[in-house]
């Protein structure tokens, strides 16, 4: 395969740095098409190699590519890996993404998911591109631990999982304060946030679940994203 | 006088972007020497504007400025502001940050701080540089709310700051699950987070306050800092 910078059309992203490379074949192997390491690193034998030789992974050395597709960080290693949708689950607790705009974002909201033990990701109405590796790095490699699918509105995403489960949407004037939120451990739920700079459209889902607000002080306009995803995670889970 | 790339050890910083400009001018007039327009800047009689005719601070334009302080914006605005290190309150509660190592973390953090009604921010162990535009961008505005102090090392802001309140050291093994951790309305604390790779050292903190855990599944290392420090603040707010 000829390796390029990543661009969203892409069947194939990467993993960039030993231990999402790490994280990939050991969560994900069968989606692993090749690594490479620069001939600079320091543990080719190491755990990587061994991971690669049990799962029949071809493993190249080529420096170029890793400076081409990483060339701002210290990178020895790197990973080309199928692109793959991965049905969320209908019996589990979901986290739900309305157009989220910033990687880094959504890899730090999937860090946190899989923190709080939530596997299932939905990114509805577009937005940031889930396999982006940029996306995959900020979440640590806890990408290769959760599932991710896309639906095209959040109509869309409750005409599969609308029924029996507890929805919670997010937004700065919501019904309910979440330090009041009383949780029932039983209860399977989708947790649902917004676009960072717009938050949930009130008339899309002024109907849709209990609105729930993480009070804050006026000093700022919002939490952040992230923040945000993983207090409610948090509340959820404890 | 002349406006050059950022450089820590400047005794001037940048508020880079329309909305940190009026942050700035509203809580900071006092530290702030020039604002900058660019010529295309719709909004040139605007609050800004007035803002600067009230605190008698000079408006400039100069897209060259923009271009070489904000690359990469769609920046119209910025201002340049005198640092000035904010001591942080006896009687207040405390973050404290133990080497932080990315800007953009740390605006994160000052930004749930702001949220959370913590307006009292120690640095201590050196680390990022609170100054630099990244992490006051990152801040959303947020660190012209609060005051930033650094320390050499925990052991003296203790000398100054030891005495009659609750010291909470967030790591890995904390004794103490923060989900069961009652929170006392009248105490005055300080909530202790470490750097982004290393956590807070065992040795040098075993002996200080009460540790504290943020519990979270095995399939992540730890939360991101700013998460941890979210949920920690959402906590002791509640």
């Amino acid at each position: 395969m000829k390796l390029r910078t990543y661009k969203k059309e892409f069947g194939y992203s990467y993993a960039l740095g030993a231990s999402l490379v790490i994280e990939l074949l050991q969560n994900r192997p069968e989606d692993c098409i090749v690594v490479i390491f620069s001939p600079a690193y320091p543990d080719k034998g190491g755990r990587i190699a061994k991971l690669c030789e049990k799962y029949n992974i071809p493993i190249e050395e080529n420096q170029k590519f890793i400076d081409m597709l990483s060339p701002k960080e210290n990178c020895y290693a790197l990973a080309a890996f199928s692109k793959r949708e991965r049905q969320i689950g209908a019996g589990k607790s979901h986290v739900i993404l309305d157009s989220p705009s910033d990687m880094g974002n959504l890899g730090a909201v999937i860090r946190s998911c899989a923190g709080f033990g939530i596997n299932d990701v939905a990114i509805v109405g577009g937005g940031a591109d889930v396999f982006n590796p940029k996306a995959i790095r900020a979440s640590m490699g806890a990408f290769f631990h959760i599932n991710a699918q896309y639906f095209d509105s959040i109509t869309d995403y409750l005409g599969f999982f609308g029924g029996n489960r507890g929805i919670y949407t997010f937004m700065l004037g919501g019904d309910h304060n979440l330090a009041d939120l009383p949780v029932n451990k039983n209860e399977i739920y989708s947790l649902v946030f917004g676009n960072e700079a717009s938050g949930l459209d009130y008339d899309t889902y002024k109907n849709i679940g209990k609105s729930v607000v993480i009070g804050h002080s006026g000093k700022i306009d919002s939490l952040s994203l992230p923040t945000a995803a993983g207090i409610a995670l948090f509340w959820f889970a404890k």
